[in-house]
């Protein structure tokens, strides 16, 4: 069977088959897709979801000519399986030879790095005006999923597109689902559109100036090359509406779908996760804790935009929270102005957000929630250089993003206990917002009361000469770099700074004879917390180090290397104290 | 006629008023707003045109206990002339009591401090949902503009609302204009929901699970009270289009939709400005700059996100353009991220953007423009506290917030020479994103020729002891305070960073044996440039000052004053040198 597979180096090496070679390369290709995504994990619903569409999509158009922008990226596997990349999904000495989204770094296949959602259809109108202007006649396609496409700028983009009047085909792959369930009314739209075959009344995408195809079996090959071909090469916006099954072909998958729209090593007869064991982990914490303070208060109200599993909320832990946990979609805007509305009405809001998604609501935390000082309290998960380390999903930026809009408190809690007090304060006497950065590897617990004035730095060690700023996952670090410069003969001050968005003028008036203060964060240097240190101490004659990330963007990169870059091990710290 | 207006104290005073009463409160609400319009400038168009909406709003509902959200609010004039602040539309005295924007620092009848679009919808969400988990009952009301219904939070809110299965009502107040002529498919949707009295098919608020009410009349108080009388405490969402007419009633503002959008003080007979005396301008720098370029290459694009006169495109520049400039309508998003992808076809793309606008796609920039490293041209104009000075619309933070994106070159001009050879330089060769932010005040020239290194500092005048690094705007003011210590016998040297984005390690390793190393940016401190040199400085012996803005929101704030509350006029820079 691989053999067959492995002499596919390009689309090319389909066009040529039969209907029924057709077929019979989407079964080997599902396959080899299992066995990969068992032994190695990764996004398992979506790319099942889609061996046809992809198939067929290679089958019609002409890549690399023919534009393709798939919209997150984390469904094209089977379309890097098809672009000469097949050896990294056969072969597991490979299987990291790729990425886990699209790469123009690996093949010019891929046209942009991508992985937050709703992207594709303004890309692709970039293209399309691109073309135009130089006279080119290649299709331009973007792929695009039903959970996507209630994303802002998704929808502006399909609003604008058709203005174009020009070839553009946007393929909508309706799985029903999100990463967890979908939320907004567009979805019975689409189901009203599915169960009458596409000719239910009100068509939003007719309204919106697309001529429109419904394929039925989106599963389905005859079908999908059929719809694919009538998109082709027109010279106007259509949207190819194709109804596919998310995990089809894997009873697991099929059965559960939020679970397997990402999963890691799994045992593909049972569904199984091969590597279960159970750790503590913030976003339980965080659940759990909020689940009390909502049963205590009808006013708290949990949210999230689309990613509640991310944040520690199961079906289970939503089922419990009810009318008081609320999931947009993927809509991070609306998430955030929903909050600040529901805080002026006098509910306690608080958002569980992914650091790297945070910044798709800049605005609205700055417009909405900042200037109008509402009590939003956001808790950010992945904040951290050991979070996620795709290029496109960094927790490296949240700091410098966030830390300097006016009357926002940044928090950066280096323990449960401290974490668990931020939340408390924040949600239940805060007059303005408040964001708590999680931090970074394993649960700390610290037994030492917290201080709950989070306005002042914490001295947790008293020294001289030195002091070490550490923030949240770096505290520890500190506290090791002490340990060494103690064994030296240095007893250095160590200090949890707990506030990110201010300086602690007290605490630093303190250190302005000390020889030297390293500042630590867990994030890049530019515009954190570190150089409003320095800039405080500028006038005095103590030294200053920031550390820190550099500026950069990193694509899975090893953790203990990236901290030996940065000199951020205790050994690198001391040594230059 | 006045002393009617005056007795206005609250919504309660209108509401026993007859039909006839109501039709004359209209005509003397607009006599009175377009003599304060013509007098003091303001939004003219979108006033004008809600008059009666608005009455009749105060009429139907019960505010504050219903809630009424305005778009924008730049429309909300009279709303402010009907709760209690008629005295900032009748007197001269009191013209500016009032901000432009809805601001519940001033009244409780405002929810929040509004100026970006798109933000109504999500907000009365949140109002919705606080309201039912305390089991409240009152109305709650968006107000929303077609042009900001097409931005993405709008979208993602409108479909997200009627999941709420619960009272909220939007008002679609359709006038077919956005500042300047929109743009997406979903403005010919709303002709054809027009042309047919409300009974097109493939409507797309039924779509979207709205009851759908259409009023043709929309300046019509009889038929906007009926209306809203069947929109009124229903338990679900309900969308009340209406047809309006921008500036109705001042013939001028009828006729030239965009140029009275917003103007400044007119003569209310002919149309014709009393300030216009002409001064050069960077708008018209940038634009016909840009349109030169574009007639030498086919590949350059300009771009806006619906502020087409805000970066200098009057209708007749877009016109001589043609389909090399491109409004996407009120969509920072799209207009970015569409960008990037014309930027990957190979096209040149440029996009002139107002500062506080350039925040609404943050992740744009970072994740579709930055990460891709995409050749893409910002020209980011109010960039100043010498811009714009409602709290909404500051120009106080992209330094922060976009210099600190890696792989973006963040170039700060400190005259129209410098500006010019930058944006060549970017739409010409540049292999990455580029933004170039425009400095406040009066366009300054240089008659040095221009070094077009942009990764090293400019020292303009070489001295010693102390140095002064000047960002754009402040330059001139550097200079000045270098004049009073040259009088004192110090000879500093003043530096023109030009680059804001990273260090010119270089240029600052000159300065480590200096005594005073002094910043100055035209923006907040917090995130800035000169964070960055304390922090390369940190561990020299030299002092080093920071600059710039406190990091706050300020309203309608006297420059002068600001000025001298941060310590940035020359006599004080020279002082603390």
């Amino acid at each position: 069977m691989e053999k067959n597979l492995r002499d596919i180096h390009s689309p090319e090496d389909i066009k040529g088959m039969s209907l029924e070679q057709l077929y019979l390369l989407s079964d080997e290709l599902r396959a080899a897709l299992t066995r990969k995504l068992a032994a190695h994990g990764g996004h398992v619903g979506p790319n099942l979801g889609v061996v046809e569409a992809t198939v067929a999509l290679h089958y019609v158009f002409d890549a690399p000519k023919d534009k393709i922008v798939y919209d997150v990226s984390h469904q094209s596997y089977v379309h890097k399986m098809l672009t000469g990349r097949i050896e990294a999904f056969l072969d597991p000495a490979h299987y990291d030879d790729v990425t886990g989204y699209t790469c123009p770094r690996e093949s010019d296949y891929d046209l942009f790095e991508v992985g937050h959602t709703s992207t594709s259809i303004a890309l692709a109108t970039g293209l399309v005006k691109s073309r135009d202007l130089v006279g080119g006649k290649e299709n331009v396609v973007a792929f695009i999923g039903d959970a996507s496409l209630g994303g802002g700028m998704a929808l502006e983009a399909l609003n604008y597109a058709p203005e174009l009047h020009s070839n553009i085909i946007v393929i909508l792959n309706d799985n029903q689902m999100s990463i967890a369930e979908n939320h907004g009314e567009l979805y019975n739209h689409l189901k009203t559109l599915r169960d009458s075959n596409g000719t239910a009344e009100n068509n939003i995408f007719r309204a919106l100036g697309y001529e429109y195809i419904y394929v039925e079996e989106g599963n389905d090959l005859r079908a999908l090359i059929k719809a694919y071909r009538e998109a082709k090469g027109q010279n106007r916006a259509v949207l190819v509406h194709i109804n596919t099954m998310k995990g089809m072909g894997l009873p697991c998958a099929e059965a559960h779908k939020e679970q397997f729209h990402y999963n890691g090593p799994f045992d593909p007869k049972t569904g199984a996760n091969i590597n279960s064991a159970q750790v503590e982990s913030y976003q339980e914490i965080f659940a759990l804790q909020l689940l009390d303070k909502m049963r205590a208060d009808k006013r708290v109200v949990g949210l999230t935009a689309g990613t509640p599993g991310a944040i520690g909320w199961d079906p289970a832990m939503r089922e419990a929270a009810g009318d008081q946990f609320v999931d947009v979609g993927i809509a991070e805007q609306d998430c955030v102005t929903m909050a600040a509305g529901m805080a002026r009405g006098g509910a306690r809001p608080v958002m569980g957000v992914v650091s790297t998604f945070l910044q798709r609501a800049y605005d609205q935390l700055s417009h909405d929630v900042a200037i109008n000082d509402l009590p939003v309290t956001f808790v950010v998960f992945y904040g951290s250089m050991f979070g996620m380390n795709d290029m496109t999903h960094l927790g490296f930026f949240d700091i410098a993003m966030v830390s300097n809009i006016p009357n926002i408190t940044f928090l950066a809690p280096a323990s449960a206990e401290e974490y668990k007090a931020m939340l408390d304060q924040a949600v239940d006497s805060a007059n303005g917002p408040v964001v708590i950065r999680i931090p970074g590897g394993a649960v700390r617990h610290q037994s030492a009361p917290v201080n709950t004035d989070f306005t002042k730095y914490e001295t947790v060690e008293q020294g001289a000469e030195v002091a070490i700023i550490a923030e949240g996952t770096f505290l520890e670090t500190a506290l090791k770099a002490a340990e060494i410069l103690r064994s030296k003969g240095v007893t250095p001050t160590v200090i949890n700074p707990r506030i990110l968005s201010q300086v602690d003028a007290g605490s630093l008036d303190t250190l302005k004879d000390y020889r030297h203060v390293i500042t630590i964060e867990d994030g890049i240097v530019d515009g954190g917390f570190g150089q409003k240190v320095a800039a405080y101490l500028g006038t005095s004659p103590v030294k200053v180090t920031c550390l820190g990330l550099e500026k950069e963007f990193l694509d899975r990169f090893n953790a203990a290397e990236l901290l030996k870059a940065n000199g951020l091990t205790p050994e690198q710290i001391a040594s230059i104290a």
